[in-house]
């Protein structure tokens, strides 16, 4: 017999499915609002779950001596695969697919509060001020570079297509077309499509190629009113240089999700860099929005009944 | 032989397209970026004008004698319909049609910030603050109800199904379908529909139906957590109740680019209202998005091609 350790806050009905899905399984249900899993955790029950479905602290996975699986809550487990740090012959699941819709709306949110200058309007509004900023953008007819083709990229693919974007480039391993894309290249090819687009939106997860990809010179290949967005890992751009390139008036805007370092520090220049517009971490949250709940639960009980029944499971990361 | 004075800021190239269309009537080019039209007119162009083609305050109407056809770069022209002002027997055009996309996109960019927190967010930036505001919004499954089914209207509910909305309701004259919509219902009946919806967004003229629709009665008839955006004519909305039904906790926010007045006077509570984010009537700014350039100069050229071989023009409200 399994036990299970769910930390998404599932309401009673929710948790019934779980129950009905697997029900010779001792279900612990420990609901969680917290995305760093910071929550106490009773020690019986670390001592007893052998399957997690949520997140803990990375340090706190040896408190589970007999866990055999992760499903994280989480699409991106960066931290999980830092070495040492999931026992030995633990698997590791993530949540890949689950985020598309949320993390899509909020780079298209924050595009086009860039695009329709509403930091700057919400600014005047602060100080009850009435003047017409000028001229806005729109991605009609404009070439959009999305670095990643996984679920995210291909719903903000579609999403700037609906906008009218002309043209929508994907970053990834190789040349292989993806859905919704006009058309993808290696990663390392991103200099030569950087003067191309006028957004640049990075949904890359953090690995050695990832990171510090958005240099200040690859910012500077940007043009010089394109948009950069990342809701990817913050570690994908050099913060220090952009918060310079923004200031010297490169760039039309950035919309970020993810800083580097996070959280942001209170001194850095990044918080005050003309045309930036800074959310923290949020885009992704695990209970932020009920499709990504939904899908998370969807997601949770299609691998559970895998590894009840002994099938391959999906988004294997370990 | 017809005096035509072009008020759009027209490149050379573009005023070369007018010059090719109409090469027998006399062209005065005013390349103007003041939308109320507050701009030099030489006394003896206003002497000699028979077309314009722009917008001049209405009081100045009178200042043109030999004037036949007005040809507003605005869709609302209810100024000019002020018994009175546009002098007997001069034609008038509005510019429908030519505001969709700009309009509409800015329509979405409110909602889409007041969804995801942006407006908390960008204040937060401001104090460098790193915090997590929670919950998020979306417009999947969703249920839109649109006032007005003209063109800013359709392209609005378009971007709404695009991300996911599930009914798109509209209200205008009758029970006529119109494309884009699931429904649609007389103005009449919107006390039954607004209870309904989870976004009630406003796209009409000023008239005698309109003015004062949104009332206190009517907001609070809107679901408790419920968003009310407004880009039509401020008078639709009581903007004094509303600043009070916002304070009172009632509706998730209010994105508004008109207000009654204009400007919003400094020590209007709507300003500070909770959830209350506000630009300055500047969604359909003639000269702010190239693309509603671009229709414009289509709809002109179209519309003097019309006079100029007596065919009935295109948008005509006089």
């Amino acid at each position: 017999m399994e036990t299970i350790l769910h930390l998404l806050p599932l309401t009673p009905a929710q948790q019934d499915r779980f129950r009905a899905a697997a029900p010779h399984e001792e279900h612990l249900f420990l609901p969680t609002n917290d995305r760093r899993g910071a929550v106490d955790i009773p020690p019986d029950w670390r001592a007893r779950a052998t399957i997690l479905m949520g997140f803990v602290p990375p340090e706190d996975l040896k408190t589970f001596p007999k866990l055999k699986w992760v499903q994280s809550w989480n699409a991106g487990v960066d931290p999980y695969l830092v070495p040492g740090v999931l026992p030995e012959g633990v698997l590791l699941t993530c949540a890949a697919g689950a985020y598309g819709p949320a993390v899509s709306e909020h780079l298209l949110a924050l595009l086009l509060a860039i695009y329709k200058r509403l930091p700057a309007y919400r600014d005047q509004q602060n100080t009850h001020t009435w003047t017409d900023l000028g001229h806005v953008r729109s991605l009609r007819n404009e070439t959009v570079l999305v670095g990643g083709t996984g679920d995210i990229s291909r719903h903000f693919a579609r999403l700037c297509r609906a906008l009218g974007a002309k043209t929508v480039l994907g970053l990834h391993r190789s040349h292989t077309p993806v859905e919704e894309f006009d058309q993808t290249f290696p990663l390392s090819e991103i200099d030569d499509l950087l003067p191309q687009a006028d957004v640049v939106a990075l949904v890359l997860p953090h690995n050695a190629d990832t990171a510090g990809l958005m240099d200040r010179r690859r910012l500077l290949l940007m043009k010089p009113d394109a948009v950069l967005l990342n809701a990817g890992r913050g570690s994908a751009v050099d913060c220090a240089a952009l918060a310079e390139v923004l200031s010297q008036g490169h760039l039309l805007g950035a919309g970020l999700d993810v800083t580097d370092p996070e959280p942001l520090p209170p001194d850095h220049p990044l918080w005050s860099a003309p045309g930036a517009l800074i959310t923290p971490h949020t885009a992704g949250g695990y209970n932020h929005m009920e499709v990504t709940l939904d899908q998370l639960q969807a997601l949770f009980l299609d691998n559970l009944n895998r590894f009840l029944s002994g099938q391959p499971l999906r988004s294997r990361m370990k």
